[in-house]
């Protein structure tokens, strides 16, 4: 474990973007720049893409400030990708190109920061560097909004796309709830098969004004009781805010977002609308009531104006721990968050060690217990586990009053 | 002018929702509270329906740590209403209940805070009970994320709402540029008639990142240049931003947002997709690109989070302003702002008073020579014009690293 590996390391960001993988960026970076095991610390262009066509940036050569600045950058300032590794059994090239730029560049480290994908990516080129004999050490930083990383409590993103949804829902029930008139208000939010994000909405609720139903693709979508319940509440407030997973799905298995309304004819609408409208378009149908669709799309993902600086603070550390344990002797691990108390019984985040290959391709959803049994809210249990993630206000550097977010040189190696 | 009017005062708010509407409430009724010559402070439910139907909350029994947060509360915390009077002239009955629950409470102070339409009920109301001999004054107080009210230099709401427009713009701007296979992004912005708000995503281009593209309603809006824009500067950055005014139309006048395009058919599409989703439909097709719509909707109006100071300071002021003017003997005006320079030439806001029926009922549109000659952008002009009035960050209470809210009691007169 103590052999000293001395050599240039990779860091590249994968998969979709969030509040604070950039924030990962900086840990890993900064952390890397101190060990002196460490000669180069480059930059993948679009991560493994960037290896694969050796667009590397030295990370040495930027201005500390603008770095700094990375904490606070939403998105994927290196740039992001989606480029998913063959099998190495079946066709090896890709791994023999990164082995070349590698050998290049004398590249002992990748870190390499994403979500399930990427975990893959890391295990594959992980046991490829092995059999090949190029000393490598890989290690995985988990990322998600989606929070549907296994083996870990909570992934870095998370908590700050809760706290934009939190934030926000609390807002739109305000706005929803001005007119005499009335009106029902369905909020769309990401998980295509987790419901973190949408459980998140709930906060709202809890501390102040927010969604009063909220559904969750870890259970079939019952159309009828959801009409009733919006029908209900409605009938009693003259007003409601639903908040849904864009991953909601019948019994059948399909999409809620693809059903279709009577108003509709099933030509193109997948296209153009969403699951919001389409439940949207059934309310109307039932209620009579005057119904907004809003959906959180992208904003929820960059929204790092909300960030909680806990979840900074986590993702930078989750990034330092990386590199720190790698030139520590150790390979073929994620960095993963173990929840624990204080001395006062608050909130602690423990750093851990996960295998990859534990990792990879593993999903975590919503534990059905914590959904209520009519499955139209959360119980006390998400609550509790979700406020402590979405605390504190980070640094938010402004100028003009606008966010002033990193300007990297980028300085090919 | 110096005639000395004693009674209680109404405070109604009325039309669309801002973010800082509540602030002028703040600045209206603790100026009342202080003021002698007022009685008793009301506030109406749901704006001038409450006075019909006389549901009037004592703002005097308010806990005054409550009211100021009403500062930071966005929507409209005695609720709103979209009520429009009839001609006095046809039909009085509703002016002859107003004048009987003014009677009722003594009201002799008539404080309406709203754009266009509630002007112009300010202003009914204000010949009517001039006319029926009942001494009370009346004032408007300005409110409009749309910006487009007649006479003064900006409207309270405009500038927060444009603060979190360009926030998002920066932020959505860096999310839209992650992945190497490009990626166009469409952000539909409000604004029927007038494009201040949509311009305000510029702000985001000038101070870091934000849209490369501007479209305003302001002027006709042509297909073929804009998928030109469009497809020039996807080849050329692989990723493209493009802010728009839902109130976009052809030269005919028609809407864009009723626009047909190839893969649809006309049933039903438009109340499930909007402007975005069209225009991206018309990208789609013309570059292949991916697209993503994304429509602010009630976010941008409800983003109290991003508020601006200088709006939350200026929304509280006119609301004082407006007490302040109507027991020095003022009566059928509106407050308005005047851009005035300090010392150093820097940013000052005026105070002002305009007629009433100045300005009802008439728009303000932004300036065509503030659009560049390709209509695709905004010129400096409007960036000089707006920079000053989203500048600062106001207190922003939280609880849990949560908006904390005002929670009034709505004690019954």
């Amino acid at each position: 474990m103590s052999n000293k590996l001395v050599g240039a390391c990779v860091i590249g960001q994968s998969g979709g973007p969030t509040s604070v993988i950039n924030a990962s960026a900086y840990g890993a970076i900064t952390a890397a720049l101190e060990a002196e095991e460490i000669t180069q610390v480059l930059g993948a262009d679009h991560g493994i893409t960037g290896v694969l066509d050796d667009k590397l940036y030295d990370m040495g050569l930027e201005d500390p400030q603008e770095l700094a600045y990375l904490k606070n950058t939403p998105a994927s300032e290196l740039g992001s990708c989606r480029y998913k590794l063959a099998d190495p059994d079946v066709d090896d090239t890709d791994y023999k190109r990164i082995l070349e730029v590698f050998k290049k560049h004398n590249v002992r480290y990748f870190f390499y920061n994403g979500g399930n994908d990427s975990m893959d990516t890391c295990d594959k080129i992980s046991r490829f560097m092995s059999k090949s004999g190029w000393e490598c050490r890989v290690m995985g930083i988990p990322k998600t909004i989606d929070n549907d990383l296994w083996g870990t409590d909570h992934c870095p993103g998370f908590a700050s796309a809760a706290k934009y949804i939190a934030t926000s829902a609390m807002e739109v029930s305000k706005d929803g709830r001005v007119y005499p008139t009335g009106q029902v208000t369905i909020m769309e939010i990401m998980g295509r098969h987790a419901g973190w994000l949408a459980a998140s909405a709930a906060l709202a609720t809890h501390f102040g004004a927010g969604p009063d139903l909220v559904y969750l693709p870890e259970v079939d979508f019952d159309q009828e009781a959801f009409l009733a319940d919006v029908e209900r509440i409605y009938s009693e407030k003259k007003s409601c805010l639903v908040a849904v997973s864009e991953g909601l799905h019948f019994a059948d298995g399909t999409f809620v977002s693809q059903a279709k309304t009577s108003s509709t004819d099933g030509f193109g609408h997948a296209q153009l609308g969403g699951l919001a409208a389409r439940l949207g378009e059934m309310v109307k149908e039932r209620t009579g009531a005057k119904v907004r669709a809003i959906e959180l799309s992208l904003l929820q993902r960059c929204g790092a104006h909300l960030a909680s600086k806990t979840d900074v603070e986590e993702a930078e550390m989750a990034g330092r721990k990386a590199v720190e344990a790698a030139v520590a002797g150790e390979t073929g691990k994620m960095v993963a968050f173990e929840r624990a108390a204080d001395e006062k019984g608050g909130y602690l985040c423990k750093y851990i060690l996960l295998p990859l290959t534990s990792v990879a391709n593993a999903e975590k959803k919503v534990p059905l217990e914590w959904i209520n049994p009519e499955h139209n809210f959360v119980t006390d249990e998400f609550i509790n586990y979700a406020l402590p993630l979405i605390q504190g206000e980070p640094e938010r550097p402004t100028e003009h009053s606008l966010p002033r977010y990193a300007r990297l040189k980028k300085i090919r190696a």
